[in-house]
């Protein structure tokens, strides 16, 4: 890293949640952390004050998985009285009808080439969820101003399509004032940012993987171009086995 | 209860911190909750669960005791998702040079008139705290846009001017435009509050206490006067015995 002004954005992907764990697919079903992913979001805290990284803000989706992760890690960090922004902008990718589903279910009956293609493709979505389904949120409250505009599915593209006039309005103007900013998120709402700033390519996002409660930290230059391609990990070596045993989802 | 179209207001005084129980003064020190004052913040959730009452959004103090009751509860009542606002306009009062001091020590060297007129007088603050102190808040990069406006000591006169600005500018709006506010803060800022909702008197406020971790309820008027005089606890009982403890405190 450099001594230069540079900006710092951290990025955290939320720690184990109930479905993690069930090996369901999540996506805007508001599940909650399992006791390892509070354990993995204090771990993530303790990383960020052992580094001497100071959020200034936080930005979080409107889940709580994302929230309370990133509550863990403020209160690890000692940083629990700084700003917050919530945006559905941040919310993971909408599965649509494959929410609830299992995804080892979902593979052996449809196969791998399909699975892959849903879970990975950049942009095909999954069939879209019934809005008379459980696991439907056309009328959940938090997302009242969206009217019928909440998604009923979502490829990694239209994550990256509602994702950045956020980025644009928001986010980086807080980066771009000099704050670190944390953005405490999902896997692929997380995936469409580094997309954004690695310039990943659409076939190249599908190798990438986040892991859950590490810190990723992004040295930005003045037009907001990572100094090093893909960020620094707070724990190098966890990441590269967990990203490692995400990759591995779907095939236990 | 009416039906008509009032406006709802929640008060919730943080739980028992690490302060409260070794009987200190306080103030603007940022100490964290007890295990109980943990507790308490969940019951205060579950409080609002039971009854109903859903928080639109969030003001907190920059006092992680505040912050973390409010986290708490808000998971206990399933609403981690709603907007979250934070100023240290809704701060303790600044106790001055007694932040740091045992309470009972204070009222054995200063007698019991000196104490409460420290502890109760509207317009007494206490002796202004150094800012060499360990328990200044001088170079609190939380509190940088204050500048050297950072509080040295604090009466509740004090309190009520620097939150007023606040409520009007910010916390009335949002009550006017429908929404359901949560406001997790302290003792005397909450006091502060309620003087004004209530139009008490300056003399007649240094008899109220504000319980920790029990949720007051207003229903205020168009007009943003309230329907019932002090608002309502969510548990009676509890707010009754805990309110004849607050007032004993400092004759342990």
């Amino acid at each position: 890293m450099t001594a230069s002004a540079t900006h710092k954005l951290i990025l955290l992907r939320h720690g184990q949640s109930d479905w993690n764990e069930k090996n369901l697919f999540t996506g805007w079903v508001d599940v909650p952390l399992t006791e390892q992913g509070r354990k993995e979001a204090q771990r993530g805290g303790e990383l960020l004050a052992e580094a001497g990284l100071l959020p200034d803000v936080l930005y979080t989706s409107r889940l709580k998985r994302a929230i309370v992760t990133a509550n863990i890690a403020l209160e690890a960090a000692d940083r629990s009285w700084i700003d917050v922004k919530r945006s559905w902008r941040l919310n993971e990718r909408h599965y649509g009808a494959l929410q609830g589903k299992d995804k080892k279910q979902i593979r052996d009956e449809f196969g791998e080439e399909q699975f892959m293609l849903w879970r990975r493709s950049y942009d095909t979505p999954p069939p879209a969820l019934d809005d008379a389904s459980e696991w439907s949120q056309v009328n959940d409250p938090r997302y009242a101003d969206l009217g019928d505009a909440v998604p009923r599915t979502e490829c990694l593209k239209d994550v990256l399509e509602r994702f950045l006039p956020y980025w644009e309005s928001d986010i980086s103007e807080d980066v771009k004032a000099g704050r670190t900013v944390l953005v405490a998120a999902h896997g692929n709402s997380l995936r469409a940012l580094v997309k954004h700033l690695d310039g990943i390519s659409d076939e190249d996002i599908a190798a990438l993987n986040i892991p859950t409660g590490i810190p990723l930290v992004y040295e930005l230059d003045e037009d907001l171009k990572p100094v090093k391609a893909g960020g620094t990990y707070l724990d190098a070596a966890a990441a590269a086995a967990a990203i490692e045993a995400v990759a591995n989802q779907g095939r236990k």
